[in-house]
């Protein structure tokens, strides 16, 4: 089956190699030329835009990074809807709006073809060991019969209804760490402001009813100055935006997921957008 | 050895049977007598007053409700501090404020006697089985002389510095909770108002970087409308205003922990105090 991939970034390459493996033919497109270079060498074939890409295809898979990024490589001058053919099927992985999923499968659909919304979560350990969580929206028919391709790259693959499904329940995934993030940086502050060891105090916290899996795998490294991105600042915020515009849609407030918000733009004000989520603890230890 | 127990609540009475069980004699006191007939059918005598409790026995611990019962229990008229006798031990294992912890220590040596603020993580069934852990602050001598004591019914003991450390470890604990009990309710809450399945969004959520221990015992619970308390939604908010009233001290600002305390008042005041802390999901699920 040939594989058309729009995205290659670190979470995109990683996807790209599993298929590769699993010896699906890959066609690729990125913005960057250059970043395609990795999956090229791996035997991607290139191609010039999102609309070739949807021609030397079977499937369509896109992974690239902001709303407006998706908006661009299926509805831009040589997106991917140019070249939509009757019965193929569209894959966005990208963590995106669900209103935008809904907007994309409607257009899918009026071209006879198929729009399913994917996003993942496993960052980019993930997407290289081909564990992913796959959080899958739209028609269930379509996933079933490509469970072989989403099982490539992904360890749990679930449905969870219509188009737009996949993407809220990334954002029911987001919402719950931005509680275990904003929680970890404010029980860290407070313990070195009272002058507690901190490894004692990770150690103390993790092993009962405060377990996390932030605490467990950020806290070490907040302790190391660490701030290297296993998830960047920029793309949480877009993230946390994109939650509490769907609230509000829905006349839902998230207080605490306001806040973490809030604490989260102050860090990109500061200029860490390209630090990983980690780094709030910046706020307080400057 | 004489332990000397104040307070026989649900915590003091687990502790206390675990005492017993390692062949130690108990003296115990509580407000309420009636409450104390459980570990008083287990073997421990009654005595009548906190300043009984104290001539009765070689150390002294309590396990009460609130910063003022500690107060009452060991300044009151018929208090601890009344009968306490040169090199006694003294040991508060009630979630309570630093700065009272430091102020009884004070008085403890004072009167050539020893004070360590003890709280315990772990909740009722850590009580019972005896695997709480406790976090402690105060004379390291004092503790090391008193393992033996501790392990009767704590599996982790740590000791985190001077009086008061192990109040301010306890209070890094209850903010990373904070941070866990509301994302997880705003995620719940989002999830349901996008009309997913609930239980499939707890399996997904907590298999991943979202992962954490509230998620996965009191999600469950949630679920099935069960608001029993494994821990006190007034106990809870008890422990946040310390936490935040010590932060403020220490001239630091927890942006997301004073809004979980906004949260958990709020709930409060809807004539939920008695509930477990995960019944903060009613403010969304009237």
């Amino acid at each position: 089956m040939r594989i058309g991939f729009i995205g290659t970034g670190v979470m995109g390459s990683g996807i790209i190699a599993n298929l590769l493996k699993h010896d699906y033919d890959l066609v690729v497109y990125n913005r960057t030329k250059e970043h395609a270079k990795d999956v090229l060498n791996l035997g991607a074939k290139w191609a010039d835009s999102p609309a070739q890409v949807a021609r030397a295809s079977d499937v369509v898979m896109t992974m690239v990074g902001f709303p407006q990024d998706v908006v661009d490589v299926y509805c831009g001058q040589n997106g991917v809807m140019k070249a939509v053919k009757p019965n193929q099927l569209l894959i966005d992985l990208t963590t995106s709006k669900p209103s935008l999923a809904q907007n994309l499968a409607a257009k899918a659909t009026q071209r006879g073809a198929f729009m399913l919304d994917a996003p993942v979560s496993g960052g980019d350990i993930g997407a290289q060991k081909g564990t992913l969580t796959v959080m899958v929206g739209g028609d269930r028919d379509q996933l079933n019969q490509h469970l072989a391709l989403f099982h490539a790259f992904g360890q749990t693959v679930r449905y969870f209804g219509p188009a737009g499904s996949g993407q809220h329940a990334k954002m029911a995934n987001q919402i719950m760490i931005a509680g275990t993030m904003t929680g970890m940086c404010e029980c860290l502050a407070y313990a070195k402001a009272a002058h507690l060891k901190l490894d004692e105090v990770l150690a103390t916290v993790n092993n009962g009813a405060a377990a996390n899996w932030s605490l467990a795998n950020y806290g070490p490294r907040i302790l190391k100055d660490d701030y290297t991105p296993g998830f960047f600042v920029k793309h949480f915020v877009k993230d946390l935006r994109i939650a509490l515009d769907e609230a509000a849609k829905m006349h839902l407030q998230l207080p605490a997921t306001d806040q973490a918000k809030r604490l989260y733009e102050q860090l990109m004000q500061q200029g860490d957008s390209d630090d990983g989520t980690q780094a709030l603890i910046k706020l307080w230890w400057k």
